[in-house]
């Protein structure tokens, strides 16, 4: 114990090795502009998937893939103990960039390289895990492969789920290979820590290196699907109009103003829409879109899931279409353990770091394993707060800093 | 000349072979719900096309294509002088009805069909045309062939028009081979009149037979293409967004709004949006949409185009986000021939129908050929007032009355 608290203010991750592996894996169905595309469960999502395992072999960990193609790679401890994981997810959105979730789960490999390096062993076992389709880009909900690895999404339920391509999730990983034979719900885990870029502006703009996440902010995802009548667009007069793209249209302008009036800490995006038969000369028959609405008070949230339907719902009867609306993701705000959040901010004082708390704007697979283990999250900065964009980007010495802080958090609570 | 008069009055077109044509031709890339996708220059096109002309040929037609493929078959009048012209299109909407366009082609053929029956030879040629691209869905401008025809749109613009998969008119043309030979923009034209379905309520509404087109209102069509800033809808602060998909949006509920100030005629229609990279919880980077505002006072019309622009530039500009404007179609109000209009009347009148005067809402060949002859239409009622989809059905009783009116129509004009 003391011998390994001695190292530990001395070990330090490899940055060199960490940005090369970064390098690599960004590769991996690397899109014009520097950015990545790998959406869950893709070709170029088990070519990601592969290198990671190779690099978890490599290193000597026990991997496992479970039902939902969740990966676990764990270095045995001096005890057979619950381990402390850490990890996060390498799919990404369709224009997505080289650090979100991948940072978590490559700096998590360079943990281990590094502990490895100094010849420590720790107490309890130590995990790397990254998760299936954090993203929710092709499959809803997000956070699907924690949310199942944790016990609260039925795998089948997971596994029957049908994406944007029609496709389900199960005969995707089938086809990838990666339908493993690990059970699901049933795991301990004595805690978890995520390292990931923060993907919003704030660090950046005060200048700070590391975020002390103290929880994530409540999401709903819905999707609406109005059903108009076609009809050609110079002979319909207007009052006998049943405009389904005119109700997107005045939904997402809704969202946004009442996020303007609602204030605080409320989002509203309308992210995807699509008309039919989207054609210049003809009345949308149908139109399909999501709304997104996020807020750290749950109480508000709620608030603005209900006026938006009412709203829909106002405006689709004065239009004369059909309104339906399925939920598709809904996360209630999370507070992460608040001795994790105090840990973080004290080993990142340590290091000399500037260091704030911070609630996270995006959900992260920490907050599903907050209901199984104390759980917590360590940000940096993005330059220019951009994340779901090719140009994402985290500077090496802010790398350094948030692995570094991981290593040590994870020496901590494996002690 | 009175032998053709007194036929004239006992001539009339045989209905299950028009009926018959309609339905063939209807089975060419027919689609679910009894309708047809024929867009301009597909394989569907072409197998379209070959079918009407191996008709045109057993009628013993002379048939022409030209440089942008508008099929020409011309019957031999008494004398060789400048031919009465009737026509329309056969490309179709991608949910597109069956009659559309395809009734006028098909009443020419059998108004030929008649007057073989019935011995006539007339004066004048008669000749039966089908222009290439009137609907515009896949290359704009709508009514392309028959601008070609009269000399407004040059041949090689036309040909290096980029359609919505990216290929040219021009390419296409070869594949399908109806890149023909025939000069364009250089023709004598008597007179030409067009059937077609209303493709609006107002004749059923009223209960009317006939009417009697006195023109068509003024067709513009732009395509606004907003470019914003990608980014993690759950990070970025509402106030920092530059949110292409809201900007369409906004533009979209505007010009409906537009169109209730302004009343009268206005039409505004948004028919056609696309973001990207349209995600759930991507703010959408770019946006392209159309806006098809039309009105047959050309004042009124021109004001709406240019508060829309106007708007849509303040919209942007308070969004932070960039802005173009293409047009795609730009076409002034049109009145057709007052003499055409009135024989149209009568005719109808002598045959016992009920008839009105009416503008047309939909831009038709018709009001191209009106820059370089005489020239009228007559429509027939459309059920429900549906066009551009696939249950656009017009009575077979009001397909007779409106060919036997084209058919008198004809006889008067060729003699």
């Amino acid at each position: 114990m003391s011998a390994a608290l001695d190292l530990e203010r001395t070990t330090r991750i490899d940055l060199p090795r960490l940005l090369r592996r970064i390098a690599m894996l960004g590769d991996v169905g690397a899109i014009e502009g520097g950015g990545v595309c790998r959406l869950a469960l893709t070709d170029e999502d088990r070519a990601g998937r592969d290198l990671v395992v190779s690099w978890m072999r490599e290193l000597g960990l026990a991997v496992s893939v479970d039902g939902i193609g969740n990966v676990v790679g764990v270095r045995a401890g001096r005890e057979d103990l619950p381990p402390v994981m850490t990890g996060s997810h390498i799919d990404t959105v369709r224009t997505g960039g080289r650090y979100d979730g991948n940072l978590g789960v490559l700096a998590g490999l360079e943990v281990i390289a590094a502990l490895d390096d100094a010849g420590i062993v720790t107490r309890r076992p130590l995990a790397v895990a990254f998760f299936t389709n954090e993203e929710g880009a092709r499959f809803a909900p997000d956070m699907m492969g924690s949310l199942v690895f944790q016990g609260d999404l039925p795998l089948q339920q997971a596994l029957d789920t049908r994406g944007i391509d029609g496709t389900t999730v199960g005969e995707n990983l089938a086809r990838i290979g990666y339908a493993g034979p690990a059970p699901v719900g049933r795991h301990r885990v004595h805690a978890f820590v995520e390292l990931h870029v923060e993907q919003g502006p704030v660090l950046e703009h005060e200048d700070i290196a590391i975020g002390a996440v103290t929880g994530v902010q409540g999401i709903h995802w819905s999707e609406f699907t109005v059903e108009g009548t076609s009809n050609h667009a110079g002979t319909t007069p207007m009052r006998l109009r049943h405009d389904a793209g005119l109700v997107a249209a005045r939904v997402a302008c809704f969202v946004r103003d009442l996020s303007r009036e609602l204030g605080g800490a409320q989002l509203a995006t309308v992210g995807q829409v699509q008309c039919f038969p989207n054609l210049v000369n003809v009345i949308p028959s149908r139109a399909v879109f999501t709304v997104d609405l996020r807020n750290t008070d749950g109480t508000a949230l709620a608030e603005a899931v209900q006026r938006t339907l009412a709203y829909a719902q106002d405006v689709a009867k004065t239009e004369g279409v059909r309104l339906s609306r399925r939920t598709l993701a809904d996360f209630a705000p999370v507070a992460f353990d608040a001795g994790m959040v105090d840990r973080v901010e004290a080993i990142a004082r340590r290091h000399g770091h500037s260091v704030r708390r911070m609630p996270s704007g995006a959900g992260h697979d920490a907050q599903i394993l907050a209901r199984m283990c104390p759980a917590g999250m360590i940000f940096v900065p993005s330059v220019a707060g951009l994340s779901h964009n090719v140009a994402e980007l985290t500077h090496d010495r802010d790398i350094q800093a948030g692995a570094d802080v991981l290593l040590d958090l994870m020496l901590e609570l494996a002690a």
